[in-house]
């Protein structure tokens, strides 16, 4: 047995579990889960909202509002690639985001897919997340489901 | 090395595999192999089915009378939470079940998503669900795909 | 501990790897990287696309020629089920392909999901696909997404 593989492997499995709780987070609208996501000073950078969400305040108030308008949202994250490095790590996923808001005319759904870039650190709660980038590479359905959003001012 | 993180991960993966194999039975029209997802006494919920399936028996009705009309299905899971407890265990995961029919007029796919929720026990021949809940998120496509069906009797 | 099961976990993640590997490769036409994912008398089958494709080089040609003339695609692979036999494996993994072209008409995506059946070679560089079918069990979307590749020659 090498155990140089299997801590590998720990940490692998623990880091991609932070990210299935990231998810269940936004999707269940537990704003608060997502501190044992990222480091206080993370930063995310969500294609096609504009600029850098500094800080977990921040991160917190732009999955808020993004989110919060809709009827449901479903996060579905696959093809995990960890790079460990020691104490900090890089990782890629594929994400296919679902967004729901019901009787809507044109749809009820808009799907963001893409992928999301991330780099850690190992700290003494567990790994978090300290830059998070969703790269989109393509949407499908109704874009008045997250537009309407952005109307109503949130 | 963590013997308990590794037992952890191990059981994990088992539960995991399970469930795969429970999506390969339904895509599969195997439903004998039912048998080594459920307990004997195991019940389901299905979100858009009404009532409780009480036992493997009912389980293994409930999802040939479903998926047994179709051309093709597709139970994609992701996003694997797990809970152990001892020889118990509580999971959820993502679902997206596509359902086929071809040559219906308005599309032959109509998608499912949601997410299992489910209880588990660890028994002599591996871990079984003994309780296993699909709460539905959002659909997508013909639902007539799946109408069609119970028009039919089945 | 079982430290046969701990083997057997190590193999599946390295499998499950190379696949994630795959998509990667194939999503970032990184035609190169594919030497590690294929022994170099690999075949591939790919539904869809007539015949076998023979050894590394065709594979990477019918891939370039598929992928390369598209805006992007992103190939998501879930519920990995891996049977080990020693230097050998077979593996099962449900796979849903979105190929996208802009500014087609009728619809910039179109999805090819189904099933990747592999054998596997555990080789001194690691495990290598020795043969990969892909079954497709269902598509979506808008076909000319493809079908204009093989309009202009690719």
């Amino acid at each position: 047995m090498n155990d140089a593989e299997v801590a590998r492997m720990l940490d692998e499995r623990a880091i991609v579990e932070v990210t299935h709780r990231y998810c269940a987070a936004l999707d269940g609208h537990d704003w608060q889960a997502l501190e044992r996501c990222f480091t206080p000073d993370a930063v995310a950078v969500y294609g096609g909202v504009p600029g850098e969400h500094d800080g977990l305040d921040a991160i917190k108030e732009v999955c808020r509002a993004s989110l919060e308008p809709l009827d449901a949202s479903q996060h579905l994250v696959a093809n995990h690639l960890v790079e460990l490095a020691g104490d900090t790590a890089a990782s890629r996923c594929y994400v296919r985001a679902q967004h729901c808001r019901r009787e809507l005319p044109d749809g009820e759904n808009f799907m963001i897919a893409g992928t999301y870039e991330d780099e850690w650190l190992r700290t003494a709660d567990g790994w978090r997340i300290t830059r998070r980038v969703l790269a989109v590479t393509w949407t499908e359905g109704n874009p008045m489901v997250l537009a309407r959003n952005r109307r109503e001012g949130l």
